[in-house]
């Protein structure tokens, strides 16, 4: 197979957590096309099991999408060499309010792979300690319990569309509750 | 719940299929902050599942991430209005070379929340008609059939990490083969 040559990076706009680049690239067949590369730093996600079972969700309103959501506590690394463990074990605390010392990979996510380069790693959060929410000033969001059952509900109902909430959860699904 | 309240919308760059927005927004805390947001007009992507079971795949070169991803078949919407289904079959044949009249919509993707609208319509397509593969001038990929066992080990060994393409195996994994 004929890989696709990039030419040139040509930086396009630099925002606040994202970088965008106009690639040049020359395709198989000779020609070149501009094409548009979304540069982000890299995530990390949690799927917080309660001794019961159910799994801590967080909803929260997304400006991208314009409405509330559902989905797994997650946010950025703090810096690109950020590990992703340690982005986790934080984000877990600070948005649920429970920590963990029992973080365990499941899986991880490329979000968009047409356009963005964006990685997150999603773990399995055990044993969870009480600790205290500390969200960052401009957070609101309220956290969430539910069953597997009650879950695998809202995803084949449409309820939840967050990509990395499906992938983790059908993904911790199929190795732990099948 | 408090809402984040978007206060004003301003175009940052026009790429060929994104648009870049930097959006204002009003905190719960009552600060402002600039937030990027991509714009996308959608896509959607298929399972497609062969009569012994295997379902097919295609391994092509991302330019964002600089390597081969092996993926479900999957396509942009041609405009925004483009209803998902009739993307969907469009794509399954371009790509596979292979046709279905029993699509069933299994679950709804939205890619990365935190700053892109991108929504991807994931398909179960039954029933394959050997058509005939119609790639753009610029694609190059190889079409590849595996089994359900095969695929759950490539995503939990870290070989698949697209996230359409764990979201959509996996959910199809709950919901068919459990």
């Amino acid at each position: 197979m004929i890989k696709i040559e990039r030419e040139k990076r040509e930086l396009a706009y630099q925002g606040t957590i994202l970088t965008i680049y106009r690639d040049t690239v020359r395709l198989p067949n000779g020609e070149t096309e501009d094409w548009d590369t979304v540069h982000h730093n890299g995530a990390a996600a949690v799927i917080p099991v309660l001794s019961d079972g159910r799994i801590l969700m967080v909803r929260q309103y997304r400006n991208a999408l314009n409405r509330f959501m559902l989905e797994l506590p997650a946010g950025a690394l703090d810096s690109p060499d950020e590990p992703d463990e340690v982005c986790a074990a934080r984000e877990l605390e600070e948005e649920t309010g429970y920590r963990s010392e029992n973080l365990e990979r499941l899986i991880c996510v490329n979000t968009t792979v047409a356009f963005c380069d964006e990685r997150i790693g999603v773990f399995v959060a055990r044993d969870l300690i009480p600790s205290r929410q500390k969200l960052d000033a401009g957070e609101s969001l309220d956290v969430l319990a539910y069953t597997m059952e009650e879950l695998e509900g809202k995803i084949f109902s449409g309820e939840i569309t967050d990509g990395k909430t499906i992938a983790g959860l059908m993904a911790y699904k199929v190795r732990y509750c099948s």
